[in-house]
C-alpha cells in the first residue's frame, strides 16, 4: 500500500515555488512508472508538467485525475512557526507549502492511482496530468498537457481535479463548474486645469465616480440553478495627483467581474463599453476601456460524473456534498474542453497561507475517496 | 524721475526663488531709504520681508501698498528662450521669472510712491509692505508683517495688492475680495477579501464612487453679487491596488472647494460630513473625513477705495474695470483682517511659465495708474 502522508511529505519537501519543479514531477514520475505508469514529460516554456497513463491509450474507459505540484511563494517566511518546506508533523497536522494546495491532493490521488491498478487492474486506462504551472500564468501548465494529448491522441473520458474544494469539513462541497471572470481597465481623460477654476478644466473624477457607482449598483442577476449571482467588484482607483489646487487630466479605474451562464463575455464587453459612452457622453470626457476575459463560464450538468464522485464521498465522510460552481478559477476551466470534469478534493482554509497545513487524517480520507471512485467507476 | 522699467529688469536679476531674497528686498530697501522712506526689515523663519513708511507712523491718512518679490521656480529651464534672471528686452516685451509676478508691480507701486513723496508730499503716509514669502507657505510673509505691525502700532488705513489682475487687458479687472478655499481628504475602510467572493468583503470603492458622485453633483450656489458660484472640484481618487483578484481594504479621495459668502468653513464642513456619515451608513463602512480650510471668503465691498482705484484706472486705460472676486488665493486675504484691501495689477497670463514676460509699456502705464491712485488718495 502507498502511504499517501509519506508522498505528501516528500513532495512538500520539494521546493517547487513556481516556475521551479523543485524536483516534485520527478518524484512522482518515479513513483508511477514504477507501478507500470507510460510517464512523459510535458515541459513548455520554462515550466514541467507531468504525463502519465496506466492501460492502453485510447481506451473508451479512461479516468483522469488532474493536479498540480507547484506552490505559491512562502509570504512573510519569518511568520512561519514551522519549515515551510519541511512537513513537520504536530498534533496530527502537517506544516508546508502546499500541504493543502495541492501537494496533498496530488499525493492522495497518486497513491489511490498506484494501488488501484497494482491491486486490481481495470479494464480501462488511468491517466494522471500533473502540471508545475498553475499558480503562475498557466499558459504552459495544464494547456500544455492537453495539447500533448491532442497531439498523440491521447484521451481521458472524465476527469477529476484534486483542488480543495471544501469551505470548513471534509466532503462539504464538490465543484462541477465555475463562474466566468473578467476584468475590464477604464481610462477617464479630460482637461487639466486649476481647482479654482473648474469651469475651464475638464474633472474626469466626477465622470468615474459615476461610471464606478452606475458599475457596482447593477444588480447583474440573482443567480442560476447551479450558479450563484453574477457580481461586479471595482477593485481599483487611481489618479496620484497630490496638489489640492490641481484638477488632473485623467484617471483610472479597474473592475473584474465574476459571471455566471447568463451572459458570455462579450455581453459583459457590450455593456461596460455602452456604459462607459453614456457616461463619457454626460460629461464630455473620453474614456478608455480595455478588457480581459481569463474565462467563460462552464458548467458539467449534474449527471453521472458527479454521481460517482458525490457517492463516493458520502461513503467515505457521510456528507452528501454540496454541487457548487463557487469560487475563483481552476484549471477545470481548460479541462472542460476535453471531457466532462468535476473538482473534489480536501478543506482548502489555510491555502495560501503562512503555517498552510493539512490533518493528516484527512490525507489518507483523500486516498480513500478517490480510490472507491476508481473502483466505482471501473466496477 | 524712477524708472519702473529699470528697476523691474534690475529685480528680475535678483534670483530670488522662494525662500531666497536675492538681493531683492536689499536693492528696494537702498531706493526707499534714499527717497526717506523709514525701513524695516521683518525677516521670520527663513524668508525676509521689507516694511517701508514715509510720513508720520499712525496718520489716519495711510497708504499702503502690499508685493512681493520672491518668484516661483523655473520650471523646465532648457526650454526658457531668454535667460530667467536675464530681464533681456525683445520687441518691447520684457523676459524673466517674476516678470509679472510680480517684479513689475512691486517696481511700479515703489518708482510711484518714491517719486509721489519727493514730488508732491502729502500730508500722510505712505506704507510699502514687501514680502519674500508669498509663493511659498506664505505663514512668514506678509502674515510676519502685518505681525510686525500691530506689535509696533503701525496701521494703514486702506491697502492696495499690486498681484497682475487683468486676464487679458491691461485694466479690465480689479479685485475686491475673494472665494475661500478648503480641501476634505476622505478615507474610507471596508474589508479586503477575494474579488470572487465580493459578499466576504465589504469594498471601500462602491461607496467612495457614491460619495464623489453626489459631492461633485451637488449644485452648491449659482453665485452672488459679487462672488461666481461656488464650486467643488474632485482632484484625487486612489487605492493603489494592482490585483484585480483582490477587492482593497481602503481608499482615499480629496476634494477642493472654492466657496463665496454665502457659506462658510464651517457650513461646508458640517454638510461634508453629512454626507460622508450618510453614504458610511448606506454602505457599511467606515468613512474618516479631514478637512482643511486654508481660507474664508471675504469682500471689501465696492466704495471709496474700489472707486478711487477704478477711476484711476480708467483715467489711465479708458477700461472701467471689472470688481472681480474670482482666482486664487493671495496675501490680500490676511490684509482684510487689517484694513479694507483692493487688488489691482498687470495681465497676468504667463505668470509662473517659462518665458514669464512682461510688455514694457504696462509697466509705465501700471506705474502711472499707481502714481494717480495716491495724488487721488490724498487730493
Ligand atoms: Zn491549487
Ligand atoms: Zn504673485
Amino acid at each position: 500500500m502507498t502511504d499517501p502522508v509519506e508522498l505528501t511529505a516528500n513532495l512538500i519537501r520539494c521546493p517547487s515555488v513556481t516556475p521551479e519543479e523543485g524536483g516534485a514531477l520527478v518524484l512522482l514520475q518515479r513513483e508511477l512508472a514504477d507501478a507500470g505508469f507510460e510517464c512523459t514529460r510535458v515541459d513548455r516554456g520554462g515550466v514541467s508538467n507531468l504525463f502519465a497513463r496506466w492501460g492502453k491509450k485510447g481506451h473508451a474507459r479512461s479516468f483522469g485525475f488532474n493536479g498540480h505540484t507547484d506552490v505559491v511563494p512562502l509570504g512573510d517566511e519569518a511568520a512561519w512557526t514551522a519549515p515551510p518546506f519541511g512537513a513537520e508533523i504536530r498534533d496530527g497536522v502537517m506544516y508546508g507549502r502546499g500541504a493543502t494546495d495541492m501537494k496533498s491532493g496530488v499525493a492522495a490521488f497518486a497513491a489511490a492511482a498506484i494501488d488501484f491498478v497494482r491491486n486490481t487492474p481495470p479494464d480501462g486506462a488511468v491517466i494522471l496530468t500533473i502540471t508545475g504551472d498553475e499558480e503562475g500564468d498557466a499558459v504552459d501548465g495544464t494547456v500544455a498537457l492537453l495539447d500533448h494529448m491532442d497531439a498523440t491522441d491521447e484521451r481521458m473520458s472524465v476527469c477529476l481535479v484534486g483542488e480543495p474544494t471544501c469551505p470548513n469539513k471534509m466532503g462539504e462541497m464538490m465543484k462541477i463548474g465555475r463562474r466566468g471572470s473578467m476584468s475590464a481597465w477604464f481610462i477617464v481623460t479630460g482637461v487639466q486645469g486649476h481647482s479654482a477654476y473648474p469651469h475651464r478644466a475638464n474633472n474626469p473624477l466626477p465622470a468615474m465616480a459615476r461610471l464606478m457607482d452606475r458599475l457596482a449598483s447593477r444588480e447583474l442577476d440573482q443567480g442560476t440553478d447551479h450558479f450563484d449571482a453574477s457580481t461586479l467588484a471595482v477593485v481599483t482607483i487611481d489618479t496620484g495627483n497630490p496638489a489640492t489646487n490641481v484638477i488632473p487630466a485623467q484617471c483610472s479605474g479597474t473592475v473584474n467581474i465574476r459571471f455566471n451562464d447568463l451572459h458570455s463575455g462579450v455581453s459583459l464587453s457590450d455593456w461596460l463599453k455602452s456604459e462607459a459612452e453614456s457616461v463619457a457622453k454626460a460629461f464630455g470626457v473620453e474614456i478608455e476601456t480595455k478588457i480581459k476575459i481569463s474565462g467563460e463560464s462552464f458548467l458539467t450538468p449534474p449527471g453521472r460524473l458527479s454521481d460517482l464522485v458525490a457517492r463516493a464521498v458520502e461513503s467515505e465522510t457521510n456528507i452528501c456534498p454540496e454541487l457548487s460552481t463557487t469560487g475563483g478559477t481552476s484549471d477545470a476551466r481548460f479541462i472542460k474542453n476535453h471531457c466532462p470534469v468535476v473538482e473534489f478534493g480536501l478543506v482548502g482554509r489555510t491555502m495560501h497561507q503562512v503555517d498552510e497545513c493539512v490533518e493528516v487524517a484527512q490525507i489518507h480520507q483523500l486516498k480513500a475517496i478517490y480510490a472507491r471512485i476508481l473502483s466505482d467507476y471501473f466496477a
